[in-house]
């Protein structure tokens, strides 16, 4: 077992302006998971209700990930709704309702201990440094987080942020975080606050990158058609980390490949409601579109 | 004479929440000639008062930017006082004075007439269009706006859009001209309204670059500190435009290279007040930010 992933496997209700898709699988766990699959075979650890799609848990199998962390409470699984608007970098939460979220103790399995990769998705920091403190040594440890937790759980997430290697946020929530307005900056103040590498997500506008040594900007994959943002930033994460489990290495050469495999995970990620592009994507896919991304760059 | 600019030559007043200037030189043409100057010997066409700061037309000379075009009137020159927040993405204008622009009618100098490239840099469109009468035969024109001009003569420019080669507008315009959120989808659009590449400026996030066959997307340069973004943008287009003529080539790879050019000059522009960093600018530091950023988007 080499890279684990915490987060949330959630139902939602998402509505775009052409579309509402009812009770559709989601959360950061399973789209970092399913991003991660494509390069790696991650274990998952989190917490699903009685009516979380057993088709999703096929799909999970049939692409290797393993489940032995994903426990099945009685009741309903945690419950997201959310509304894009013209633009689909506004986002309404219309309803969350936590269901078996609620007092739920993340068990990491025997087999998981041993992880070289922890990735805490987006998730209630407590549950995140609950993980951490099971896991025995891990190479690398990654969180995300977002702007609910930095307003309702600063302390905790500062503490579990003392303790990560890497370091994935978006542009608004490490605004929240430090107290400025240059990203660079930004990235720079994070580097004192735990972290080796401040990776900030910008969206459409793509990811800077930085560690005490180098600077990497990456402009996101233009995407004319833009179905569902949900779970671009978690595609993101788990292809960086999926890719950097793969090849073993987080060197600065890794590191900027895995960034370019995050973007375009989290470009195909977009194409289509929850993970519904993943069911058909072909690693061959994958690799076309890391190579039109150099072609983008390139000058 | 192959780079025309036509723009304004402005005096501004800059507030930052660290300092105030008062009375700089600044302006569309200003910016753009001087980042131009780097790479060919531009022509300006505008009109200045007599308060213009003559060490300003000595830099103008010792550049070799040939100030034929440049008409001084009686009166003042046109004045712009703005502050910026603590995130200088956000500006402000505090006053603005027409002077001297009012009822100037530009007239393009008996050499300027055979200009392979004319750049009419964000000013009245009428007066863009003017000039654009008064060329005889350019290989390539070029147009930049402003928010300004867009809701109060949309009709005038929309009529010298149709006319041009190159739009380069930043973001927040575009969403003014064409009703649609999707950046990729806007410069498609763009491209049906006469222009045959759209340069969307987007200012920290870099910019992105359409044409019929081509998509180029460009970070920008990370930086740290950013004192003065007054000019950014017409720095860009002025770099940009330098090297397209200084090549004298207009072909994918070189609008690429003509980005990252365009890219460096406006990173350098904001490192200080006005056009104080072109100063003591040296062609090796432009080459050497130009290596740099080839290492920023490497992967």
């Amino acid at each position: 077992m080499s890279l684990v992933i915490i987060g949330t496997f959630n139902i939602d209700t998402i509505e775009t302006p052409q579309v509402r898709k009812e009770r559709i699988a989601g959360g950061s766990g399973t789209y970092a998971a399913l991003a991660a699959s494509f390069f790696t075979q991650p274990g998952i650890v989190g917490v699903i209700g009685e009516d979380f799609p057993g088709e999703i848990l096929d799909i999970f199998k049939e692409k290797k990930i393993d489940t032995h962390g994903l426990e099945t409470r009685k009741g309903k699984t945690f419950f997201w709704e959310g509304r894009y608007g013209d633009d689909p970098n506004q986002r309404t939460t219309l309803k969350t309702e936590i269901n078996v979220l609620h007092g739920y103790e993340p068990r990491i399995p025997v087999e998981y201990k041993k992880a070289d990769i922890i990735f805490l998705a987006n998730i209630d920091p407590d549950l995140q440094e609950d993980i951490l403190d099971q896991a025995e040594n891990p190479q690398l440890v990654a969180m995300d987080t977002m702007n609910f937790w930095i307003n309702k759980k600063p302390d905790a997430l500062l503490r579990v942020l003392r303790r990560v290697n890497i370091f994935f946020a978006n542009d608004e929530e490490v605004k929240m975080l430090v107290r400025e307005a240059n990203l660079v900056a930004i990235g720079r103040q994070l580097l004192t606050k735990g972290p080796k590498l401040s990776v900030i997500k910008k969206g459409e506008h793509g990811v800077l990158i930085l560690d005490e040594k180098f600077v990497c900007a990456i402009p996101a994959f233009p995407s004319e058609c833009v179905v569902d943002p949900t779970g671009a930033g978690d595609c993101f994460a788990g292809g960086f980390l999926g890719y950097l489990d793969k090849v073993r290495s987080c060197e600065e050469a890794d590191v900027r490949r895995a960034a370019v495999y995050g973007t375009v995970m989290a470009s195909f990620a977009i194409e289509d409601f929850g993970i519904d592009r993943f069911r058909t994507l072909t690693f061959s896919e994958i690799e076309e579109r890391y190579e039109a991304f150099r072609k983008l760059v390139s000058f």
